[in-house]
């Protein structure tokens, strides 16, 4: 997908008015992120019935927004209604590694989704999810 | 896209364990789009330079997921930390025209944007601003 990946390019600071725009928006973008992951991780995880066409039309949408709230994470959008820890910006390339983490993960889940195969599904899940809490550990308020 | 089109044909009511959960990603779906749709109005209307690379990068993601919040107004979800008006639901046939209007007027707009053209973005663009109010007025707690 080129769209998140040309917008990335582009600086936080010249996409929004207020930091509180970046906020709710990097809010929203995980929020609709973990929806339809959490569809795909249901079927991974035997909790739902596989459906590969629901599979990947999830993905789809995970590939669309997952790199979209690293674009909302620019100075001075470190108070207000987040759970963002301080080293989001005090370990910048260190969030940014585990960003990057969490994208190539997502990246071999959405290829082994579009295999149709429930086993490669199952096996590219373990690694995405681990991402997911590894950057929730360093980075986030529990 | 597919992504958008597949998942509409799943009843709400399967994707959505608690009704606020329907509420809190039809409101984050609807922010994402509004962050990356008022990029390219800004362009549009003359706030911003035009850029026709960005454009595209913002319709992209706006194309992505402007389907997705009506995925999320299913029976019940129409209390709690929501502005949707009841005539979501007792005029669903007027609801559903509403979004389809602004689908098919997004459509266009992603096609002129595609031309690169400034000017064909700028006559596709009010039509859509035209069927976000509409509904907004409509549909929508001021």
């Amino acid at each position: 997908m080129c769209a998140a990946a040309c917008l990335t390019a582009v600086p936080a600071s010249a996409q929004f008015q207020k930091p509180e725009d970046a906020v709710k928006y990097r809010k929203a973008a995980f929020t609709v992120m973990a929806a339809h992951f959490g569809r795909v991780g249901a079927m991974a995880q035997g909790k739902a019935p596989w459906d590969a066409q629901a599979a990947a039309a999830n993905m789809a949408v995970v590939m669309s927004v997952h790199q979209l709230p690293f674009t909302a994470f620019g100075a001075g959008t470190d108070s207000g209604d987040t759970r963002a820890l301080p080293e989001v910006w005090s370990k910048a390339a260190d969030f940014k590694a585990a960003a990057d983490k969490m994208a190539d993960a997502m990246g071999k889940l959405d290829a082994a989704v579009k295999t149709g195969s429930f086993d490669n599904t199952k096996a590219a899940f373990g690694p995405v999810g681990g991402s997911c809490k590894a950057c929730h550990d360093d980075f986030r308020k529990k």
